[in-house]
């Protein structure tokens, strides 16, 4: 058998219309990269731009609002002694807001990552239209964007479900009641047009700085009424085709298992979700509604902190089944670790043991080399820290719509 | 809470000394993906590089035997008509050998892809030595490179088992018996130092030649004695940290089920793999060691399309239990498609239609998108011929080692 075929291959072409983007791009990073003090000579040597090119890119960073400089290096020798550049502290900042079914919260960074305003609180959004939730939200953290004496870049926003990011429409939260709702819509009248919607998981994932800067390959767990989850392949978000990539809440457990809201039977979070943890802790359907997850999580703690067995088998069972499921996502993909973040996070001294076993039994590699089963850096914070955070990496990647605004 | 951290950041800087290297790919690629005919002008216009920049590339190209010169184009005008540029069909071979339980195949590919000599064999490698099925397999194929005229540049090997790439060794392939066994050392006795190994789902994945071009996002499942996987994700293989991605064949269906001779229980392959089929079937052990993969599916074929319903039950079950599991795949990554290979390809008319079924049910975006569940483009040879396109991809990637040899 003989057949034709050209290979995959890719061209690169470096397009006069974008080269200059590009390098504004290539020497932003090099400042927010540099690990010591980094000059105009320096980003040269780094992005082997030439000399000249380099200083005048750093000059339109900083007149942008972009790059400071900072003063003289402290090095002595001949000639004027190159200009120390830092990322803006004063310039862009990127709002992050997590709207989940029992707590919204907001997070406002500055171009180098650094929280300026964080604030979460616990309240219940079924039984509100969106406009309402997002006026709500509004009012405090607008107040605070115009205390900050920042420049609002872009707003980014964490929803538990199925978002449709090209369009900005929420295809379904069922835990929020929300189907085919255009919420990037709604959010340009209140937040301005620089609106960007994603998975609370996916966002979540990006609050996890140090794994994404060591170009790790991990996937974020996000425990709360769903079970979320964010993928990051090699330092990068990976979202799939749609968007939809990371949904290990509807994985299946138990073809045979009780029915859920996806109209699946024996989905994941029909058995590791918090509401499923709570009945099987005995807990029924949990302190009501507007306890807020922290609380519950704070509630399941302490009981079994406590000693209380059923607490602690509820967990336990939580754990195992948890890491059946990881150990799947685990041979499918051949990450270095899992983060446990949302409830499993304070839950980790009952959970983590269980998905380390299981993923130790099931793991087709584990004789020669053990994922990581970690914890989350941030709590209920980490999906607005994260989603904060990738407005201001929209702008580390092309600074160019930043600087013609 | 206030947190200073740096954010992940890329710098992608042009280095001299890889400069050259870096274009001469692009141009080689460049005549490798052109739609219609292309010339030195043609490179320099879709590269960006000058013309003499360009042009020089193409000569070194064409005097290190990658790129031949056709002949002048068509075009009247004023000057000396362009010379048109193809990709040597006489330079470079990739061979790609595939080492299976029942069957061993060979496939040899020149730089622009196409099959210059292929083999399939069916013997049964259990009770051979690794050299015993090396010596066999090189001397009918290494007859064939040398009377291709060809210049053999690498072989690849594909192995159903886990690979530790970096060291070229198996860490493991139960069903071949072979555990931690060096492979690569034995095979550059025979087949030269430019020795690739990976697992069999990956490399048939890289037959699948439309896909990759098309930028897709795809699993390739490989049914056979057990049940492999081959991650593409945007056109690039995603082979995970250690190399051992897609190992779909130990995702757990039912963690009491029977004992997988990976040590757990309940592993698709003991449901969907070929020998499970079989027993299902009433096939029993199936027709005996030697009689081969090939042979098998036909037999399995031949009796549903003769309408013995324990064969068709056997195969309706066989489509829902590999659905589930291809639905949690889904789910987590939401892929543009899946492309079921090996005895799931001869057997589509009855797996396709349930593992459709299946994932409509299970696919958390089913309602808005739904992935393709296809057939594999060739059947037993796609392992080698996969392995075959990747020593010639690695060409087109860096066509430096191949210039400087």
């Amino acid at each position: 058998m003989t057949s034709r075929s050209s290979l995959t291959t890719r061209t690169n072409p470096a397009r006069p219309g974008n080269l200059r983007g590009h390098n504004l791009g290539l020497a932003l990073r090099c400042v927010a990269s540099a690990s010591g003090e980094i000059s105009r000579a320096g980003i040269s040597t780094s992005t082997g731009l030439n000399r000249s090119t380099a200083s005048s890119l750093v000059d339109e960073l900083v007149s942008g609002g972009l790059v400071r400089e900072l003063g003289a290096t402290a090095r002595a020798g001949m000639g004027r002694p190159p200009t120390v550049l830092a990322l803006a502290s004063d310039g862009p900042a990127g709002l992050g807001l997590d709207i989940n079914v029992d707590y919204v919260s907001a997070c406002l960074v500055d171009l180098g990552g650094t929280v300026r305003y964080q604030h979460v609180v616990e309240q219940d959004q079924r039984g509100h239209t969106p406009q309402q939730v997002l006026t709500r939200l509004a009012e405090s953290t607008l107040a605070a964007v115009a205390a900050s004496g920042l420049t609002l870049f872009g707003t980014a926003v964490a929803v538990p479900g199925l978002i449709n990011r090209a369009s900005g429409t929420v295809a379904m939260a069922p835990n929020l009641g929300w189907h085919d709702l255009d919420l990037a819509e709604v959010l340009r009248q209140t937040f301005g047009e620089h609106v960007t919607l994603d998975n609370e998981a996916n966002y979540a994932a990006l609050s996890e700085d140090e794994l994404l800067r060591s170009d790790q390959s991990f996937l974020y767990v996000n425990g709360q009424v769903g079970v979320g989850g964010g993928l990051v392949l090699n330092g990068e978000p990976y979202r799939g085709r749609h968007g939809w990539s990371g949904e290990i809440g509807h994985q299946t457990v138990d073809r045979d298992g009780p029915v859920c809201g996806c109209g699946q039977r024996g989905c994941l979070e029909q058995y590791a979700g918090y509401e499923a943890i709570l009945r099987a802790a005995g807990l029924g359907g949990g302190p009501g509604p507007g306890f807020g997850l922290r609380s519950t999580a704070g509630l399941i703690r302490d009981r079994a902190d406590g000693g209380d067995q059923r607490t602690i088998d509820a967990l336990t069972t939580v754990g195992a089944t948890l890491g059946v499921v990881l150990a799947d996502c685990l041979n499918l993909l051949d990450l270095d670790r899992v983060v446990l973040g949302g409830i499993y996070r304070e839950l980790s001294p009952w959970i983590v043991p269980e998905v380390e076993r299981e993923v130790a039994a099931r793991f087709i590699g584990a004789d020669w080399a053990r994922p990581a089963i970690g914890t989350a850096g941030h709590g209920a914070e980490a999906p607005a820290l994260g989603a904060a955070r990738s407005v201001v990496r929209d702008i580390l990647n092309d600074p160019v719509p930043w600087l013609s605004r």
